[in-house]
C-alpha cells in the first residue's frame, strides 16, 4: 500500500490558496509513490483560517506555526509566508527533521538565504523552493530540448517578467515594504526569471554587467484607508548579465507595464535554434530549428499538451484542452512527492542550494545598480 | 448554515473525470448557496470504479445506476455516459424527482431529445446540459457584450470546431459507432458551436441553407487490436444557416484538421463591432468596437481574468494567472448550485428545452446534407 | 539585346494604379527576357488621365480604348475596367492579335466569360487574368508545397475573404450595381479565393452543396450626394463545395465584417499536414508537418522572404524586409513577361480558360443560393 | 508649375537600391511641392553601375563622386556608402552648398559625427539622416499618440533589433571590419532603435547604466573564398539607459538570434497606456489605453493603413492592402522633398544634429561596456 506524507502549510493568502489547491489536487491527477495528507495549516489570522482550512480540507488549523515543528506526525512543511519569515521558519522545520518546501524567493536577504542554504546542507530533510514556472509543461519541455542540444550553444537569453498592477492606487501592503519583502519586483519577479534562465541554460551567471533599480512611486495609500505610507522597494529592476559559458543576457522585472499582467517571458537563442515562452500563453512553447530546410523553416508553435510527448501532459486532459496557472503548483507537488518517495521528478527540482544561486544573482544586480558598475558573481557570497 | 446538495454521477471516463473534478473543486473556489456532496458514483466497470471514487472523493460507488434513482438522499444526478443512454437515464432520474445535469449533446437522436425535453417540462427537478464552453469567461463576457448592444445587430456568425485526433489510426471506440454516438464530429463538436452561436446571438436558426456530411475513414482498428471495424459516423460536417433576425452563419466540425487540436472558435460580426473567441487561447476575447476613432481602432485582445470585471474571474487567480479547460466545468457546477439554491447564475444555463433547440439545428443540418437542399427549421420538430 | 513589349492599359482607377505601378517596377527588380514599355493608357476621364499618365510614365494617353486595338505597335493589352466591359474589350484585343491580361473576375456573367474563353482558344495572343494573390510569395510557396506532397491528400479547404468597407455609408459606386459589376462581394472577393483554392489544391470543384447570398443594405447614398440609389448586388455570399478528389470546402466573401479589412485567408488540411495563409500578414505562410516528432510538432510561421528559397524573394529585399500588396502585381507582371518571352513563370499563370472554371464555380454558388439546393458543376457550362 | 530637385546618389548596393527606388516611386504616389529628378549616380564599380543606372532611371553615372560636388545642377546628395565615408562625402557636399541625405548611422565614429554636425550647423543646405523606420506608418502614428499624451508619462522603453544572418558562414564583408563599419550590430541596428526611442519619447538619454559588447565569431570566410579574415566588430551589443525625464530603457542589437530576421521592435509603457511595434509585422501598431473600462480593455492591433487617419496611408492603397519595407524610404523621400519645398513633413525628420545625439548614446554604450561602469551622457561629447 502507498505510503502517506503528512503535509503542513504556513500561510493562507495568495500562495496559501495556490499550495492548498496543489496538495488537494495532486493525488487526483497523478499516480504517486507517496500520498499527501493535508494535515495542518497555520496562519496568524485565526478568524479566517478555520473556514479556509475547511474549504481546502486541512484536518487541523493553528495560529502558532511553531506547533508544526513540534508535531512528530508532520513530514513535510510548506512555507507560504512573506519573505522575511522564510529563514526562521525553514530553520525551525529543518532542525525538527522535516522536509521543507519554501516559497520563492528563498529569502528577503542574501544573508538569510545563505543561512538557509547552510542549514539545508546539514539537514536530514529535503528542501524545495516553489519556482512553479519550471513546471509549466512548456518550460519543462524547453529544458529538455536545450539539454538534448536542440538549440546548440546558447548565445542569448532574454527574460522579462512584466506586470501592471503596481500603479499609484495599489495599496501599501507588505510587498511594498523593504523590511518585510526585501525588494519589490526584483525578488518577486526577477527571482522567477533568473531561476528559469539558470534552469533552461544549465549554466550559471558569471557577471552582472549593469543594472537599474527604480522606485517610480514613493508612497502609496495604506490598506486601511488611513493616509499614505512609504513604498521603499523597487517598482522595476533591469540588469544585464554574462553566463559562464558565454551567453549574454538581459533581465527585467516591473509592476508598471500596462498591457502585461503576468507576462513572464524568456527566450533563448542558440547557434542551432531558438526557444521562447510567454506565460500569458502558457500552454505553448515556440521553437525554431535553424538547421532545417530554409524553405519551410519558421517558429513552431508547440501546444504542450500531448500525453506521452510533453511533460506532465499525461496527468491532465486531451490535446489542447489547456491547463492554467495553478497546474504549475500541482505539477510541482507531484514532483516533490516523487522526490520524497525516491522517484525521479519530471525535471530537476530546485533545493535551497540551487535557490541560493538565484539569490546571489539578484544580490549582484542590486549591487551593480547601487555601485554603478559591473559586478563579478565571485564577489557575491 | 449552508444547505447541502447530494450529487450522484454516472460515468467515469473523460467526462466522469472532468465532472468529478468540478464537483470537488467548486466549493473551494466559489461561495455557494448550496454545498455539493460527492455522494454516489455509478459506472459499469467496477474494477476501475472504486479507485476512481477514492481518488475523487465519492463516498459510494455502484455498478448499477438505477440505484441512484431509488436513493432518496440524492438531489442532483449528473449524467456523463455515451449519448444513447442519456434519454433512459434522464427520464428515470426526472421521474424520481431529481435534478438532472446531462452531458451534451442532449441525445444521440432528435427523438430521444424530444422525449427528454417533454419529460423535463413536466418534472419537478431542474435540468441542465453541460455546454461547458458557455462558462469560459471569454465566452460569457462575449454574451454580455452582445446583450449590451456592443456589436449592434449581428450580421455574420462564423463557427468552427476543429480537431485532429481522428486519423486512420484512431481506434474504433463508441464515438465512431452511429448506433451509440448518433453522429461523429457533428454531435460531438457542432453541438457545442451551435449552442454557443445561439447563446451569443440570443437568436434562433430559421433555416439550414446547405450542408456536407463526410466520412473520410470508413473503417478503423478495433480497440482490442483484433482487426478492423466499421466507422459509420461523420468525420466532418459543415453547414450554412440563417438566423431569424437575419444573421448568416457557417458551422464546421471535423476531427481531421491537422494543426487544430481543440480549436473551438466562434466569431460574430455586428454592424457596430465584432467579437471572436478561440478555445486554444481560452482566456482571451477579441473585440473590436467599430464606432471608435479609426486612428486607434483595432482588434482588442482582452485577457478575461480581471476580478470584478470578467465573469468567474473573482473565484480564481490574479490577472493573467490564466485558467484552463476544466475550469469551464467548475464554473458551470457553481452556476448549477446557484440555480438549485435559487440564485442567479453568472450567465444563462441551458436546460433540456434549450438543448433541444440545438438538437433541432443539428438534425436540420443532417437532413440538408442528405436531401441536398435547404431545410427550414419549422420542418424539424 | 533584350526584346521589348509594348504595353497598353485600359483603366486608371484602383486597378489602373496597381497595374501601372507593376509595369513601372517590374524591370527594376526582375531580370526579364522581355522589357516592358509603358506605351499607351486609355480611360474615359481625359482630364484626370494625362496627369496620371505623366505620373506613371505612360508615353501616350487616349480617351478611346479602341485605338489600342488598331495600334500595331502594341503587344500586350492590360484591361483594368469594370467587369461588364471585360468581354468586349478582350475580344477586340484578341481579334487584333494582342496578348491580353484582364482583371478578375473574368467577366460579370458566365455568358461573357464563356465567350472570352472561346475567343482565347482561337486567338494568337496569350491570355492572363490578374489573380494577383497567387503571386504573394506565401501563396506561391503553398502551391509548391502541396504539389510536392507535403500535406498529402487534401481533406479540407477553408477560404474566407472578409472586408468591412461596405457599411450603409459606402456610396453607390458601380460595384453596387448588378448591371455593371455582375455581383458584389461574390465576384469581387469569392473570385479570388475560388481561384486560390483551385490553384493550391490542383483540383476542381465537383459540386456546390449549398449557398447563401445576402444583400443586407438595399440602398446607398449616391456618389454625387444626390439622394439614394438601389444597391442590388450581394453584400455577402457563403457556399459549401466538394472537390473532385473528395476535399470538402467552405467559402465566404463579405464586405461587412468589422475587424477585417482585406482578410483574404485560406487554409488546407491534408492527411499529412496543413497550410494556412492570411493576406493581412501576407509575408507569412503557416505550415504544420503532422508527420514529424509530436514533441516538437506545431504550426510553423514561415517568413517567405528568403532569396533562393521562396518564390520571388530574390527580386526584392533581404530576409524579413517585407513586401506589400502591390508586389503581387509586380510579381505577376514579371511572370507575364516571362511567359511572353517563352520562359517559365514562377508558378502557373491563370489564362481565360482557367478563369472560366473559377467563373463556373461562382455561377454554381449563385444558382445554389437561388434554387435552395445543391448544384453539380456539370450542370453549369 | 512644380519646381524640380536634382538628386544625386552615391552607392549602388543594398541602400543604393532602396534609395533609387524611393526617388523613383515618390512622385508617383505623393503630391509634392518639389519634383525629384534622378540626375546622377556615383559608385566605384563602373561595370555594374551603368546597368544599375539604366534600371532605376538615373540620367548619368559616374565613378567619381567628387564630380557631384562640382556639378552646379545638383540640389540634393544622397549618401548610401559605408560608414567611414559619410563624413568626407557629406562635408564636400555641404561645402558645395548641397542638401545632404546621409545613410545611418551618421558616422562610424563619434569624432566623424561631431565634425558632420558642426559642418551642418554652418551649411546652407539642409541635412537628413535615413532613419527610415520613423516613416513606417505605425511608428509615425506611435510618435503622434505619445505626443498627444495617449500613454501619459513614459516609464519604460524596451527596444530590440534582432537579426540572424551573422552566423559563422557569413562572409567577412565590410560590415565586419571595424575600420570601415565602426561597429557591428551596434551601429547598424542599435542606431535605429536609439533613434526610434528618442523619436517616440521626445526625450534624451541621460545615462547609460551598463552594457555588454560581444564578438562571438572572431573570424569569417573572406568574400573571395580565400581563407578567413578577422571579424573585429561586435556581433551583439546590449545596454541599459535612463532618460532625462526618468524613463528606464533597455536596448539590444544582435545578428545571431535565430527566428528573428529583421525584428526591429520597440515598446513604450506609460502611466496611461502602452505602445508596441514589431517591424516583422510592420503595418500594425499595438496600443493599449489603460484608462478605459477594464471589462473591454486590451491590446489593440491597429492596422495603420487608413487614409486620412494614419500617416502616409493616403499615398498608398486601400485599408489593409499592406505596404512593405521599401515604403519607409519612399515616405522619407516625400518628407525630404516637402522639407526642401518648405512644407511640413508628416513627422519630424532627423538632421545631422539630431543623429549626432543618437551617436552619442551609441558611444556611451561602448564606453560603458569597456569601462564596466555606468556612463553619464554629459561625459560624451
Amino acid at each position: 500500500m502507498a505510503k502517506s506524507c503528512n503535509v503542513a502549510l504556513i500561510g493562507q493568502k495568495f500562495m496559501g490558496r495556490a499550495h492548498s489547491n496543489a496538495w488537494g489536487q495532486v493525488a487526483r491527477f497523478f499516480d504517486l509513490p507517496v500520498q499527501p495528507v493535508l494535515h495542518t495549516i497555520a496562519a496568524r489570522d485565526l478568524e479566517d483560517l478555520q473556514p479556509f482550512a475547511d474549504r481546502f480540507g486541512w484536518r487541523r488549523a493553528t495560529g502558532n506555526w511553531k506547533e508544526i515543528a513540534r508535531d512528530p506526525e508532520i513530514d513535510l512543511v510548506d512555507i507560504g509566508t512573506p519573505n522575511d519569515l522564510h529563514a526562521q521558519q525553514s530553520l525551525a522545520m529543518l532542525e525538527a527533521g522535516k522536509h521543507v518546501a519554501c516559497e520563492k524567493p528563498l529569502a528577503g536577504s542574501l544573508k538569510d538565504a545563505r543561512v538557509m542554504r547552510d542549514a539545508a546542507k546539514k539537514a536530514k530533510g529535503k528542501t524545495f523552493v516553489w519556482f512553479n514556472y519550471r513546471r509549466c509543461p512548456a518550460v519543462a519541455l524547453a529544458h529538455q530540448l536545450v539539454k538534448a542540444g536542440k538549440i546548440g550553444n546558447v548565445l542569448h537569453v532574454r527574460a522579462r517578467y512584466l506586470q501592471s498592477w503596481g500603479g499609484p492606487a495599489a495599496p501599501r501592503v507588505w510587498r511594498f515594504e523593504k523590511k518585510r519583502a526585501g525588494s519589490g519586483a526584483h525578488g518577486d519577479l526577477n527571482a522567477h526569471i533568473v531561476d528559469m534562465a539558470r534552469f533552461l541554460t544549465g549554466d550559471e551567471v558569471a557577471e552582472v554587467n549593469g543594472a537599474i533599480s527604480k522606485t517610480f512611486i514613493k508612497e502609496r495609500p495604506m490598506p486601511d484607508g488611513r493616509g499614505k505610507g512609504k513604498s521603499d522597494v523597487d517598482d522595476a529592476v533591469l540588469f544585464l548579465a554574462t553566463f559562464k559559458k558565454g551567453a549574454i543576457a538581459s533581465f527585467e522585472a516591473t509592476r508598471l507595464a500596462h498591457g502585461h499582467q503576468n507576462r513572464n517571458t524568456i527566450e533563448l537563442n542558440g547557434d542551432k535554434g531558438s526557444l521562447s515562452f510567454d506565460f500569458e500563453d502558457m500552454n505553448v512553447l515556440n521553437y525554431i530549428d535553424a538547421t532545417e530546410d530554409p524553405k519551410v523553416c519558421g517558429w513552431r508553435r508547440i501546444m504542450c499538451t500531448s500525453a506521452g510527448n510533453h511533460p506532465y501532459a499525461e496527468a491532465w486532459w486531451p490535446d489542447a484542452h489547456v491547463i492554467g496557472y495553478e497546474h504549475g503548483f500541482t505539477n510541482m507537488a507531484a514532483d516533490i512527492l516523487r522526490a520524497i518517495g525516491r522517484k525521479k521528478p519530471e525535471v530537476p527540482l530546485p533545493d535551497f542550494a540551487d535557490a541560493y544561486e538565484t539569490q546571489r544573482v539578484l544580490e549582484a544586480a542590486l549591487l551593480s545598480a547601487k555601485q554603478r558598475s559591473a559586478i563579478k558573481l565571485s564577489q557575491v557570497k
